[in-house]
C-alpha cells in the first residue's frame, strides 16, 4: 500500500518492504447475562484484545515474490500460546499479466467481505456467516496453491487448500487410539473458487455481483488424548460478531462428516458515497454412509444444511466515499481528502454503517441444533489520515438455544437462548 | 536511540525504524541448597536465559506513531510457550509539546527503576519490590491509555490500564464452574501515576525526587480448570533478583482481593560520577467484605500490607558518568568516551554498583506469611562502545520461610527459610 | 548473502540487514501402513509443513555484530505452540582475521552436512545420523560460547554449549518430586569441535576431509509432572528423513545417562559438477555407576553405542556445479548461470542427488533396541534464479522393530518393523 516502507535496487530487480496492520480492540458487554441454567461464559464489562498485530515482510526478485507476515496478536483470545504467530508465508509468481500465482500459507479470498482487506472493513468483524464459510477451507495461513486474475470489470480466483498453519501442533504425544497419536492424523484437503464482476459502472454507480464457493473435499481426521477412537467432524462456531469474548454462543459439532461445501451469491451496490451489500451462504455437510437400522440412524446420515446471510448499508459523511478495488474484486475504505487539522477545520474522513446479520447453525431435519444468531449492529469510523483509523461498534445479538441431539451436546453457556449488547472500539494503524 | 536504523521520507512526513534490545544471561547458583523438608527448586549451577530479545519496529506518519515490538525471549523461563512474544504494540500521538499520548499494549513507567530503560539498568534485574509494584497494574505489554509530559525539571504521567497481553490465553476450555470457562473471565482495571522532579541541578549534582502510585481498582476474576469456583486473588511472588531460576522463594496468594494499590517515594542523588538511589513502597490489598462470625474470619477480611525498599550506590570508574534523562525522569547509563581499542589504550567505560534490597510479602497481623527476602548484590558493567555491554552480578540472598495460613499454603521450596548466592553475567546489544 | 537487504552508514561503522530463509514442504506417504499390532502413527497421504520461516536481522557496529533470527515455522509439526520461534540470537566479535567469536543462542556447526546452509542442502533433510549427532549438544538456538577460524585450505571451530532455547519452558508448576518442579532442573553442559581441510584442490577437483566431535559432558536432569523422581536420560529419535510426519519410527530412551559423546570422519570429493560425500558417526552413552547385583544390572550399566553413516552422490545437470565454501568448510549449492526465461531457452540450474543412509539406535549388547533405519532417497532440485528453489524428494525407508528391554519401551507405531515411501516437495526462497 501507499506509504509502506519499500526499497528497491537501482535496476528494479530487487524489492524489499515492511508494512503494518495493527488492530487493537477494547470494550465490553452489557446485559449479556445468562438465563436460568446457563453458565456465564466470558462476557467482560471491559476488556481488550490485540486483534491483529501483523508486520508483513516482502522480498522480491524480479517476478518472484516471497511474503512472510508474522502476526503477534492473532485470534480472539489475547495471548501467544493460543495464537498463530503467522498470518502468511508464501511464494508468488507475478510474471503473467494481472495474475498472481501463489503457493504456501495464504489467505485465499472467498466471499465479498473476506475479499476486503481487514484494514478496510466497514465493521470491526466480518458477518458470522462469511467467517464460517471462509473457515471451511480458507481463512488465515491456510496452505494454498492456486492463483487469481483481475481485469477492470471482473475478478477470478481458485485455490487448492490444505490445513491452516498451527493446526498440526500438539501432534506429538502417544495415545491409546489406532494412530497412537493425538492431533490431526489425516490432513484436510479442499478448495476455493470465487468469481466477481461489475456489470455496470459509472462515476456515481458500481454494481457488484459475485459468486463464492468453497469445499473441504476430505475433512481432517483428529485423534483426541484419552479417547480410544479418532473422528472426522465439522464444528462451526461463532462469537456474536465481536472478538472481545472467547465464548461462542452458537456452535455445532457434526460428527461423521466426510465433506463440507458452501456456495452463495454476493451483491453490492454503490451510489455516490453510499454502499449497500448483501450475501447469502448455504453450508452443506455430507456424512459418511453407515448401515441404517432405524429412523435415528437414518436421520444421523442426512446431509446437514446450515445457512446465513447479511445486509449492510454504509455512508461516508465526509471524506472521499468507498471505491471499488479491482485487485480485490471488492469495495475498499473511504479516502481522506483533508487530514485531521482542527486549526484549519479539517477533520479527516467519517463513515457510518448499519448491518443485519443472521447465522443459523441448526438443521432440525438432521437433528442438529447449534443455535441461530441474529446481530443488529451499527458503527462509526473516523480516519484522521490515510494510515490511522478509530472504530466504534455497537452490536445487539439475539441467540436461540443450542440443544442436545444428533450426537452433539448443548453449549453450557447457551442452553436456554441468550441476548445482549456489546460496545467495542478499535484503534488501527496500517502501513 | 542514536544508531538505530531509521529512514524518513524526504518531506519528513514518514519515518520507519528498526531497533534491538538484546539481553542474554548465563550463570548459576552456589550454596542455594534446600533446608530440611524443602524441595530443591530450580537452582542450576550453570544455566542460561534469553532475557530480552526485542526488535522494536516504529512506523510514523507525521505526529502519529505506531510501535510494535516482538520479544523473542521474554520472561524468566527460556522458551516460546510460556513467553509473551510481544513487548509492546501501541499507537501514539505526539502532536503536543513534549507530550506523548498512548493507547495500546505498553509499559507504563512507575518507580524510578522501572522508568529507566532496561538497557541502562545498574544491575541485571530491578529490585524485587519495584518489580512487584509495577506488576500490580503496569509491566510489559499492559493495555494502557494515557500520556506523559516532560520538562527540563519535571516529569509526569498517568495511565488507565487493563490486562497484560497474553493473560487471556487459555480462555477456551469448558469447565464446571459458574462461567463454564477456564481463565480470566472478568478483566482487571487499574491505573498508574508518577510525578518526578529535579529540585536541584548543576554540572556536578542532580537531586531527583519522585512519587509513584499504582492501583488495580478491580482485580481480575479467574476460573481454574477442575475447580468449581472462580476467584479474585492477588499473588505477588519474586525470584532472588536474578532471572536464571523459575523458582520464586517468596510469594503469597491473597484470596478474596477486591483491589490492590501501592505508592511510595523515589529519591536519587548524583555527585559527579556517583549515583545514589533509594525507593520505598507499601502495597495494600483490600479484601471484600463478608459476614464476620469469629476472630479468624475477621482476620481474613483485614487489608493486607506488604512492603519493600532498596538503596543502591553506583560509581563510574572510567567513561562518562551516568546522567539524568529528562524524557524518562530517571538516570541513564554511562557514556563511552573512548571506544574499546587496546592498541591505543582505550577500554570503553566501566562502572560498579552495590545494592541492598528488602522485600517483605508477610503481614502477620492479617495471617499472610509470604516470606521476607533480603538481597545484597554487587555488579560491574563494561561498555566497549555505546551499543554493547557486558554485566557481571553477584547476589547473596537471605529468605525467611513462607508458612501455611490465612488460606494460603507454604511454598514447598521455602517452608524453612533459605539463603544462597548467584553469579550471573549478561551480554547486551542495544540499537 | 548476495541480494540481502543491507544498509550501512556512510563511514561504514554501522550496518543493518534483513534476510529470509523460507522453506515450505508438502507431500505425503505411500505404503507406510502399520504391520500387525502397530498403531498407524502420523503418515498422511497429503500434508504440509512450514519447515523454516526465518527472518534474520543483523545489527553491526564496527567489529561487533548482533544477530537475531526469529523462526515462524521451526520444527516438524506445524504450529506455534510446539515451535521455537527463535533460530538464533547471539553476539559476535569479528575483529580478528577470518575469525568469528560468538556468544548466545547459535547453531554451532558439526558434521559436514550440518555445516552447509539449509538453503544449500542436496536433499530436503539431513541424513538421520548427522541430525542425531548435532542434537547431542549443538542444533538450532543452542546456547554457545566459542569461535571459528577459516583459511583457504582449512577450517576449525570449537564451542562450549548449554541448553537450547525453549527447553526450559514449562518449568513453572509445582510437583511432588525432590525439586518441587516440572521441567529441566539441572541444565546440560557440553561442547563441539570440528576441523576440516582440503588436502587437494584444483579447478576440477576438491578433496574434503574433516572430523567432527561433540559431547554432552553433563546430561540435563528433568523432572516430569506426576512422577516422583527426576531423571537424566538420553533419548535420540528420528523421522524417516522427511519432516512431514511427527512420528519417529526409530527412537530409544537410555536412562541413567551421565554423558554422551560422538565423533566421526567426514569425506567429500568433487570432480567437475559431481560431488560425492560420506560420513560415519558413533554415539557413546556413558551411564552412571550403581551397585551391581546381577547380570541384568551389570548390563544396564554398560556404555551404549549407537551409530550411523551415509553416502551421497550429486550431479549438476545444467548450471554451475556445487563449489567449496571456505567459510563453512563445506560444499554449497549450484549457481545459476542463466536465469529462468523460457523465451530465450534459459532454464536456471538443475541437479540430481542420490543418498543411502543408515541409522542404528540399537545396541543389543547393552539391551537397547531403538531400531535401525535404512533410507534410500533420490531428489531433484531446480533453481529458476539464485534466490528461489524447488525440490522434489523420494524416500524409501526400511525400519527394523523397536523392542521393550533395558528399561525402555517399544514404540507403539513400530514394534514389528515397518517400511514405506514418501514423496515430498519444497518451495524455497533465500535472501
Amino acid at each position: 500500500p501507499k506509504g509502506r516502507f519499500t526499497v528497491s535496487s537501482e535496476d528494479g530487480a530487487y524489492g524489499f518492504s515492511v508494512g503494518l496492520a495493527f488492530h487493537e480492540d477494547f470494550g465490553g458487554f452489557l446485559g449479556a447475562g445468562p438465563r436460568s441454567g446457563e453458565t456465564n461464559g466470558d462476557f467482560n464489562s471491559f476488556t481488550e484484545n490485540a486483534r491483529r498485530v501483523r508486520i508483513p515482510f516482502t522480498f522480491r526478485y524480479k517476478d518472484w515474490v516471497a511474503n512472510v507476515t508474522p502476526d503477534f496478536g492473532a485470534g480472539g483470545a489475547d495471548g501467544a500460546t493460543s495464537d498463530q504467530t503467522l498470518y502468511e508465508a508464501n511464494l508468488n509468481y507475478t510474471g503473467l499479466h494481472n495474475t498472481i500465482l501463489t503457493v504456501g500459507y495464504f489467505q485465499p479470498r472467498v466471499t465479498e467481505e473476506d475479499s476486503e482487506s481487514s484494514n478496510d472493513f466497514e465493521m470491526m468483524e466480518r458477518p458470522a456467516i462469511t467467517d464460517a464459510v471462509r473457515k471451511i477451507a480458507a481463512g488465515d495461513a491456510r496452505f494454498s496453491f492456486g492463483g487469481l486474475h483481475y481485469e477492470k470489470r471482473w475478478w477470478i480466483a481458485a485455490y487448492f487448500t490444505g490445513q491452516s498453519f498451527g493446526q498440526r501442533s500438539g501432534n506429538a504425544s502417544a495415545n491409546t487410539n489406532n494412530y497412537g497419536y493425538n492431533g490431526i492424523v489425516n490432513s484436510q484437503t479442499g478448495g476455493t473458487f470465487r468469481a466477481a464482476g461489475r456489470p455496470y459502472m459509472s462515476k456515481d454507480i458500481d454494481v457488484h455481483v459475485g459468486i463464492s464457493a468453497i469445499s473441504a473435499f476430505k475433512v481432517a481426521e483428529v485423534c483426541k488424548s484419552g479417547s480410544a477412537s479418532c473422528s472426522k467432524s465439522y464444528g462451526p462456531s461463532q462469537s456474536p460478531e465481536v472478538n472481545l469474548t472467547s465464548t461462542n454462543l452458537i456452535g455445532a459439532t457434526i460428527n461423521n462428516a466426510s465433506s463440507v461445501w458452501s456456495a452463495g451469491p454476493e451483491l453490492g451496490f454503490r451510489w455516490k458515497k453510499m454502499v449497500l451489500k448483501g450475501e447469502y451462504y448455504n453450508i452443506g455437510v455430507n456424512r459418511s454412509n453407515q448401515p441404517i437400522t432405524g429412523v435415528t440412524e437414518a436421520m444421523s446420515q442426512k446431509t446437514v444444511h446450515l445457512q446465513g446471510y447479511y445486509g449492510s448499508a454504509n455512508y461516508t459523511l465526509f471524506g472521499k466515499g468507498r471505491e471499488y478495488n479491482i485487485k480485490e474484486g471488492a469495495f475498499s475504505a473511504p479516502g481522506v481528502e483533508h487530514e485531521f487539522d482542527p486549526s484549519h477545520g479539517y477533520w479527516g474522513a467519517l463513515e457510518i454503517t448499519g448491518r443485519y446479520s443472521v447465522t443459523d447453525f441448526s438443521d432440525v431435519s438432521a437433528d442438529i441444533r447449534g443455535g441461530r444468531q441474529t446481530v443488529w449492529s451499527g458503527g462509526i469510523n473516523w480516519y484522521p489520515n490515510r494510515h490511522f483509523r478509530f472504530m466504534l461498534d455497537f452490536n445487539h445479538f439475539i441467540v436461540s438455544r443450542t440443544a442436545t441431539d444428533g450426537g452433539m451436546s448443548a453449549l453450557t453457556w447457551n442452553n436456554a437462548g441468550r441476548d445482549g449488547n456489546s460496545f467495542a472500539a478499535r484503534v488501527q494503524a496500517a502501513f
